[in-house]
């Protein structure tokens, strides 16, 4: 972070300043607390201007309408365990995979990668030894990351490794290293495009060392979680993700992956349509299991979304339409950790062209504080530490914002905040080394 | 079953008399054959028409509605993991239970006994050791029963125990004697209403002595899959079922029954919701581990059901309806029976008053070979077997019949196949066994 011209870096201000800057940071500080805020920006949740975007859903489905498939199946009665055809040919095209590779769930892909671990625990990965007979599972975690995924390979007692993020995606030389000498690793989460919670969307060279690599276990699985495919904030400046399942194919690894969306965070969170896409050999594996689980998930909303989208190109435009409403949000945040921070030497963000989230690093030590000082002026914020296995941010740096959910006025408002408690915590900080 | 007048009992008939009798079955069969049917009643799926009573439940929602709750929360939303609360009113009233005893969750309950099997496997029950550290887990099946609830504890390595049915319901003495010695008995099957697939009721002797059960494992659950809780055929004629949880709190058992049922063959099945009710620890338990699987179910779907039915009251007159298309199928199987097998002695079903199938126990070591018939001239049976743990039934008797799917029409025509393929196959058996 360069300086400006008009702001003096805190790291290079002497006691007094900073004790200085302190008096009047705290009396701003007072000013929030006495408006009695309470602001959630905790999660990545939707706000109501992109819901009311796909209300026009509620009306493609009518008491006078046909509820048959294009091949004439009866989407009102059991059956079809994979999904309709047509709902497979239009999650295809969002995910850039084969429909006949893809598989179409319930409305949750976080319920489908938990389910997947459950499997592997309780009947193994294609023939090989389920998990709940092994000593020890392990898993890699690139970081900071998902917290959901984390909570769960944490809940099934699996060790997780921490593996470091730069823009260009996870730490490749440690994660080959790790996975070809160690057999106990079985698994990695990866948000390849526009990563929660940095945005960062994974290069050519990551996506192709990911497709080339020789695990050690048979029943190494990446968890491809690709959650913002298509959620992009600018029409042009886009970030481009290279097809996974495509390159482990060509590197001859074709089994290597679970590729995960939903439509969560384009029509309705909660009642959208997930779906995976991986090799035929994986499918095989994971159609057998559902055939006990399920009868067949919820092919109604299948047709709904789309007789909805109709097709890609609906879904693109539906996307814009979001994207229309988002970035005025990450780029209210951004100014405003600009005109605030800047220069100061005391924090880094990332600027994500998509996804739900900016991601912040603040002094080393800082983040706990800092998300305390938030809620206390009632903004609440994702805990700090979320973003790591266990909580456990090594640097207590990084902090997760959710710019999404909150109106623009009140983002602005928190956002302004958070700078306030960003400065504060770091002069605090600064003037405890000095001594 | 006794003989009426005009008829002679196949089992009086002497060598000569089957004979003959095998030779004009022979000639009927064959005019059956040529018939070219193709015929699938080999599951519990409602018909068209049944389907067809739920349109409405398309239009509730438009994009003019609004898609809060009473309580303001927005359904399109992330958020409420164990359902909205008028969900689990409408849902409450229609199992019986407590609204606070209720979960809300996905289009399965299938679904969700699969996931407390695979929870207890890889978590316990409770905190009690998970399943996948036990050298040996048994389950009790009173059979015949449903096929998919054998084919969940197969598929998880269960050893399965099969326990046998009476108008009653299970044979209540073996059932106390083994759970109470066998610590590895960790669960049984019940569809106690309308059962599936002999439409029996649990008495109220049975339902207490369930109630009053003393498992030595502290982790059994008896896995009370109240399927068809409400899907009465007749308007006076109904069975009664007294409420278990109730029972089980008064016994001092509070925590030893999962309840589960879902409104798949009361709206449409896949895309309707499901729900369980069990005991407060029970439920903490359980939400415990949801938490991880998912952030929620689809909770459009859930205020769907609710607009549409508004309360108990429209539900109860929505399966009027159903069971005005239901019943002249039960009846139209139940007097062709009679009329082609009355008084032959080489056959036996029931006549429930609800639910989904009808029962039929032909001579021993005649049900495969009579499916097998039916099958060549094509009417699909369910697999004959199917009813029994491992798909084995010891005396090869049982064969389920489904009458809800296909036309009246065709149902008679099925119908009156398959009891001149009882009648061929009887006595092809009888003349087998006289030298």
């Amino acid at each position: 972070m360069s300086s400006k011209n008009n702001v003096k870096k805190y790291t290079e201000m002497s006691k007094d300043e900073l004790k200085q800057e302190l008096v009047s940071l705290k009396k701003e500080y007072e000013r929030y607390q006495a408006m009695e805020m309470t602001l959630d920006m905790s999660r990545g949740k939707p706000c109501k201007e992109q819901l009311d975007l796909s209300m026009g859903m509620m009306d493609v489905l009518s008491s006078d309408s046909d509820l048959a498939c294009e091949d004439g199946t009866d989407c009102r009665n059991y059956g079809v365990l994979t999904g309709i055809d047509e709902a497979k040919e239009l999650l295809s095209d969002m995910m850039e995979n084969n429909p006949d590779n893809i598989i179409i769930f319930g409305n949750s892909s976080l319920n489908v990668m938990y389910d997947c671990i459950s499997r592997s625990f309780t009947h193994g990965v294609m023939g090989n030894t389920p998990w709940c007979k092994l000593d020890k599972v392990k898993w890699l975690c690139p970081a900071p990351g998902y917290d959901r995924h984390f909570a769960i390979t944490e809940y099934f007692g699996i060790e997780m490794i921490t593996v470091p993020m730069s823009p260009e995606g996870p730490d490749m030389d440690m994660i080959e290293k790790l996975v070809s000498e160690d057999e106990s690793i079985k698994g990695i989460w990866c948000v390849p495009k526009y990563s929660n919670p940095q945005g960062y969307s994974y290069s050519d060279v990551t996506v192709r060392r990911f497709a080339n690599l020789k695990p050690a276990a048979h029943d190494f699985r990446i968890y491809w979680d690709n959650a913002y495919g298509i959620h992009h904030l600018y029409d042009k400046e886009q970030d481009y993700l290279i097809e996974i399942l495509a390159e482990c194919k060509k590197a001859g690894n074709p089994d290597l992956v679970y590729k995960f969306a939903s439509t969560s965070k384009i029509t309705f969170p909660g009642s959208g349509i997930a779906a995976m896409a991986t090799s035929p050999n994986n499918m095989e594996d994971i159609v057998k299991q559902m055939n006990f689980q399920t009868i067949g998930h919820d092919k109604v909303n299948q047709l709904r979304h789309v007789r909805y989208f109709k097709d890609i190109h609906g879904m693109v435009e539906h996307m814009k339409k979001q994207a229309d409403i988002l970035r005025p949000k990450f780029e209210a945040v951004e100014n405003i950790f600009e005109e605030n921070l800047g220069g100061l030497g005391i924090g880094q963000w990332t600027n994500p062209k998509g996804g739900y989230f900016i991601s912040f690093d603040s002094l080393p030590g800082c983040a706990k504080s800092i998300v305390a000082y938030c809620k206390k002026a009632g903004v609440k914020l994702t805990g700090a530490g979320s973003t790591y296995p266990y909580h456990k941010d090594p640097t207590d740096s990084n902090i997760r914002i959710a710019p999404t959910y909150p109106s623009l006025a009140d983002l602005k408002t928190a956002a302004t905040l958070f700078t306030l408690c960003v400065k504060y915590v770091s002069a605090e900080k600064l003037l405890s080394t000095m001594n």
